[in-house]
């Protein structure tokens, strides 16, 4: 098992609970904290848990079914820290949309031994630098 | 001093450097490795400082002169990784825009202390989400 094994499996539970829609192993996978933050692509920082968990609430009761296929997923593990990069490749009906994400964990009691605290998505635009 | 004086400070580095176009200013923040990863907004993921750098290079070859207002800096720290979260407040010709921004900082030899090994900001876009 490679140290970034854990981490790269709590990071893939974020994409299983949004495509469930379930709130309660998103909630499971988030620090509930003050310092988790997260940016949706497009949106401004929601700062907290409480705002974060609100976010998942609203879009998680839209009608819209979303599937993630993930590329490029990266992990960095510094002590009791991890951060995962990665693309989102969302299938719509409206062809693929990427979104180049960060993803950032610390250690903690979540199921794979890892606390989301910071996601941020942001759309990668055609015809801009593509890595 | 608190104890995130120090990125914070790294972070102010950051714009620093980018608003006086110094690229060796940029390059001593950065950790010059392959862990270096950078989103601009709008672009692809960049990997590895090569990428990044030769990114830099182009931004600050432009005539363009960017000056950046900083708001909403929230630094966390675990061991001897740091988050910064903020707001890159852009002045321009076209008025303002906002850029959500997130920044990773390992424990390094930088001038605070501090070398950058992400970097990810995402315009705010106007009627979504205000955080």
């Amino acid at each position: 098992m490679r140290t970034t094994d854990g981490v790269l499996a709590a990071n893939r539970r974020y994409y299983e609970a949004f495509e469930t829609k379930d709130l309660d192993a998103m909630s499971d996978l988030w620090e509930r904290s003050d310092r988790a933050i997260c940016t949706h692509p497009g949106w401004a920082t929601l700062e907290g848990w409480g705002p974060v968990a609100a976010s998942f609430f609203a879009l998680f009761q839209g009608g819209q079914q979303i599937q993630f296929v993930l590329t490029r997923e990266r992990a960095i593990q510094v002590g009791d820290t991890a951060w995962v990069s990665l693309d989102e490749n969302l299938l719509g009906d409206q062809g693929g949309v990427t979104v180049a994400t960060i993803n950032i964990f610390v250690r903690g009691s979540g199921p794979d031994g890892w606390q989301m605290v910071c996601h941020h998505g942001s759309v990668v635009q055609a015809g801009r630098n593509q890595g």
